[in-house]
């Protein structure tokens, strides 16, 4: 894959006005002041696994309007004393699939909440146990094929105001498990993932955010040079709504990454893969740019959308050992 | 495009044994009576369009659920008496669109109603107007991008009990309008649209049935042999949830075109398309050959799936004139 | 689809300096004068066809070297009085079809005169009429597959240049039919379409002038730029005719719509997708700045090669009542 | 590239039944008497080229309807005596190219006299310099862009009637050229070159034919199961042209391998891929076994239509040295 | 994807006879023979790594000609006794990676060696780290790029006697290792894995072999169906090297999965997926078919070449603890 | 193709600085020396092959390590006197195929020396005859499939320093050859090939070398803009390899024509094609204007990475004529 997106020198130029809606944080603490009346539901059950030295529970707790939303919770067997928690989000289409299927973490010695996405889950990988139970109503008007488009004409119905309202329940969640120590809460993810993460971190109280290859950012760029999926969904769904403009934008500005990002506090570990025809870099080094907290970003110059996989994965094992010695 | 399927001669002969739930009609009948518990709330107004000689109305009525189902009807500017009506439904991921966008029907002198597809609309054409406002809860289970898996693991939540449903109703709708001659309902479609007017030809009294590379029929074999959108979609989703196949195959059953066929009693005219990769021309034969009334069927021996056209709309015009002089 | 040419920005900027050939106007005269040797031989005989509220006449006329080239004439049943006219020019590959095929303009209260395009007709859509009758002899030279380079070393052999005759001869045409308003004769069409009425337009008097995503326009870029046929047809003759650029590119400057709409003194409407890769957005706009009468531009950000569709005919209907008004 | 056709054994074992036209003979018999009612006004004039040790001439003959045909002749230099002549035809959409181009057979101590293919040679390799002159008129009637649907609804105009004719007098060209050896005169060509030679073969007077991977043998199998063009042209203009199957498939008839290597009767050497998805290997097979003379057949296991290359050079060189010593 | 392959019930039917050379037994004797003249040379140390719950360490030993083979060897940390160890081989082109990459088995409470593939580990994943130090002289003749043609003239120089070789003695390596019970050594993988798995099953003495979608079985048919690498890799090599294909398939017998299976006596467990295009489900079930033990095979109905991932791993922990309890 | 790199005027002043490792001549030479220690053992025996007016001879020299590698000696046959002689490399997969593949040079009155590509020759055309021999070691580390990576991480080690040397000892052969002028020693190829004679033009004393859309120049970008294979091959390699791009780039600068070429003295005629998604034509303008000697270049404008075939070998053989005239 040649390079499609900016040079490294343009890059670390690259810092975008993006048009931030007046009403964001009016917007925001409303939506989560709403999910916060409904009772955390919190549970954790043992979950049936072949794995002899992780512990896994199966987690549920209330997001979005009261839904249920899935997630596994691994610990290292026998742990004592409170551990760090990595809060992940997962890509696109993916869900939490089997409790064995992900397992640096707690093999690292973390707390691992993996949380499920609504209405996800069925696009590649082993699958998702969480219905999109609020997508009802308008919420369900015609979409493009995918998730990026369900109610997307305005903020009140779009899918992304439930998904990451999830996100900052899920941070909640952890907070409120036996066994977590909540000043050492992490929120990560790649991707969807990524984009999440960077949503949670700007919306809730966290120790550190890990930030790979994230969607969800400079939307607008994302959407005139990424040659593919998700971003296209959205070109596809405008191209056939030719007057919807407007409103689409409009409602995309609530979710992307640079403002949310903007209000974290948090150090961040972001990641970028120059060569990333799905999450281009240079909308990633925007979202990096506006950071409000402490970062650092590695690039992977010659991968495209896998970006540093598990050779990340090490350095963000690095990055938070050096965060709390 | 070659050949991807049975030789003409084998089309001839093929009629499989497709498994029949025995619930296939109670199930149905309850669901129907379900949707006609609420009021039809048929409201037909003027709209917009830049037409002399045709009349648009903007309709409505309610589908399953209650929900608003929203159409478009044509006619011949001044008509007088009641008119035969077509009542089309569309293919997979169009919408009703724009007002002016179908006209052949109404030019031809016939009253034209065009049903949106609840949440479609948003792939290629115009654009839909209807949500699938009953998709909420289980209803929005995981599921694959797209129409196909909503809700599959039971036929109660499944994505086509609600657009059938929609599709009983919109004849429903069409015998209570003005100036429509009620013992000349056609239903009609092509792909997706023509799976929906062979189940609404099973499910209700109609006069005729004009089906174009149907979707949704011999659907199992469909999985097998169509290799692109949708069916594949199907396939996808049970590539992730590895063991839900027997629900999936379950669900499928209550739509399969093979099964409300054979309840239909009108008079139907068929196409197929010899070269089809979408709608494999085995599956037309098999919901042709099992139809409970008259059936005629024209083969594209060259065609992939755009079949017949404009072509197919001169054989279809001809069939209705035969059928009523 | 991402972007692929210029930014809105950049494109309200082009305005690209094309050698124009000194003799561009002497050598069209001479052309059009030759045609006009030929008796027009108009003949309109009532089409078979099944609609009931538009009638349509088969209509033969001379085109380039008397060649008998076959349209549709469309308008409404009943009409009376002079109609204004829409001759219609296709585009690449398809021919004038079945005669209830393209029924908006007549439906709308207009006559609709749709021209077929000699030689062409087989490639997608319902068929053409119109043999290519004077390709023989020179002007049947070595020629890539398709449309583009045939007879194209010299002028006076090329293929567009007896198809743009015919163009203005169906204005011609149109003139001479009955029941015809002589002012308020409108050329259209979308993609070679277009690209036929900038050039009818410039080459005869019209009323206005409808051009979608037109071809031909701009051709050197549009050669350099586009990734994908028709332009590329002429790129792929030069592969394997390695020497013959400089008598390519010269023929090819007779053509250039950019050159035919500084000639043009209507009023036109013109429409671009700014993600087409056929007809690249920055060659609509050197036509489109170029045009020597008013102009008027809708832009498509979201849209590839289909452009507006139904939302570009709305926009179209209202433009000539505009003008009309 | 898998297996897409038959099994060794069945092809072994495959000869179909092809309808032949009851006039075949007479109407060939008629087309080539006109042709040879014009002159055979052969030129033979030295080329410019860098070659040492082989001569080029630049030959010109009477083809179809007396077109001027171009053909290159190469001769080792120094060459005395009558020498055998390949007469060679070209794979569709080459021209005759550079005088140096194709050295082999000219090395190998041959004649070698390679024919342009009228109205090709744009679309790979380096130019043909020979006009369809005779295409005007309804010879040139909307057609598939490429050449196999030219003419194609009446023999009488079919292009290939023109080429088929071309070949012919090729080989009458080469008897008539000095220091040639009328008694070993061999048709020779790849794909479309192969069935050109078959046809060449049966419509004259050959010592052998080395067939290659022959096109237009077995011409309805080939358009059902062969994945590419040129066979798949057909089935667009058939798939646009809905109701002309019947016309297009008489026609082809008449140009079929089949029929006339059933006429042939000097020894043949054929070549086959069994992976080859342009001419598939059934089709090869059915013309093999057809032939009226004494025939062989190599086939290349694992390749696709470049078959067997250099090699079957190497082999054919050793045919002919079989047959003449 | 669709069905590309044989049905559910030929599968189950399917037992081909593939020939088996006279000295197969006797040729991979005298390749272990030489092999284990090299002293085993094993060591292990501990490796870098960020993992908490599980211990790694670098594990090289002495394949084929001596060369050094590496491999990670992971273990639950603290474990005491002797523990089973499961030998897993790599898919095509992948290499042992970084030492938490595959963390499944050991979080079972398994000791896990994960094989280096020589030469490999470059085009996937994260890296590899074994040279394929014999491979000079005749082993590097002419090859197709991959590993599938390096040394393919003649057994003794084929790569895949080199890498069988190391797997065999990576079990011998499993079983001098300290803290491993020797009775209950598993050999497993995927696809290249599984194919070196049934080898090393049939050349040596082992517990169970965990065999998943595995390629180099049933090669020949291989070859004719699969439409994609690494099986065209030898297409391809014999589509240039044409008259090689005697030789090639005779070194192919000594590697092909059914011979090797036949010789094997320990349980397996298969997988197969029907929509397979890389190892046909066919293939998998020759070699399961042939299989000398006992054998149980799960079939993913839906899946590609992925299979049945982490469900697979669910069904194999229960397959082991089954066997030992 | 429309195009990808530079515009003419761009390329014309495209001159990029290239770093150039301070030890690149010592460590040429001390290759070079080492090679030569090895005796030549040239060796050149009549080839079997069809031709009449030229001679082929099988020739064998001493390569890198003494490693036998083979070429074919094409001469006019009954040449008197030396012959200027062109020492030809291929293209990136190819091999010296049959002794009858390439005849122009020897056609034009030229001794043609084609050297195989040691460990090439698999994957199109008939194949090559030269065993990497050097190969094993840790020559033989993990490398991407392709030769590309072959031992990149070090220059020792490196795949091209091996076959450079053998272009470098390909000349030394020529000249030892008897017939052939010392004098006027040619080194030409096209893509790799072109890389290799501008490598050998650096390394040793020619007359002229021919350049064609040379490979292996400006490599870095080469591998940031170049969307295809070979240069993807290094990308895909760092890819998974992500720690080694120093080590990479490091050893690529020692093969990089750009500096070979600085050192040439020869005249050159290169060639580029200006829509070469290959070798973009920027990287070969980089090589052209940083060449040594004298040089010319021919642009082909709508090519791609075929360049000028046929035309620019008539090119060529002017270009010398005018050398030596």
């Amino acid at each position: 894959m040649p390079y499609i997106d900016m040079s490294p020198a343009q890059l670390a130029e690259y810092r975008p006005a993006i048009p931030e809606p007046d009403d964001f944080d009016a917007r925001w603490s409303a939506t989560l002041d709403e999910a916060r009346t409904h009772d955390l539901a919190l549970t954790a059950t043992p979950a049936t696994h072949p794995l002899a030295v992780i512990d896994v529970e199966d987690v549920t707790f209330a997001g979005f309007g009261g839904d249920p939303v899935k997630a596994w919770l691994l610990r290292p067997r026998g742990a004592t004393g409170d551990l760090p928690v990595i809060v992940q989000y997962n890509g696109y289409g993916g869900g939490r699939g089997l409790p064995h299927e992900r397992l640096f973490w707690a093999a690292a010695g973390y707390a691992h909440l993996v949380m499920d996405t609504r209405g996800q889950g069925s696009a590649w990988g082993s699958g998702g146990h969480t219905d999109d139970a609020s997508a009802g109503g308008a919420a369900a008007g015609p979409a493009h094929p995918g998730y990026m488009t369900r109610g997307i004409l305005d903020f009140d119905t779009y899918y992304y105001r439930r998904v990451i309202t999830d996100a900052v329940r899920a941070v909640d969640a952890a907070r409120a498990l036996e066994g977590i120590d909540g000043d050492r809460i992490v929120v990560a993810g790649g991707s969807q993932g990524g984009g999440l993460a960077i949503a949670a971190a700007g919306l809730s109280d966290v120790a550190a955010a890990l930030v790979d290859v994230p969607f969800l950012c400079d939307i607008e760029r994302g959407m005139d040079i990424a040659d593919s999926d998700p971003y296209q969904e959205i070109c596809r769904y405008l191209a056939v709504h030719r007057g919807h403009e407007r409103e689409v934008l409009a409602t995309l500005r609530y979710v992307d990454g640079v403002h949310h990002g903007r209000r974290a506090t948090a150090p961040a570990l972001f990641s970028a893969a120059l060569r990333d025809p799905i999450t281009p870099p240079s909308t990633v080094f925007a979202a990096y740019h506006a950071w409000g907290g402490p970062a650092e970003i590695e690039t992977y110059r010659f991968n495209g959308h896998e970006g540093g996989e598990c050779y990340q994965q090490e350095r963000q094992a690095a990055f938070l050992e050096d965060l709390w010695s």
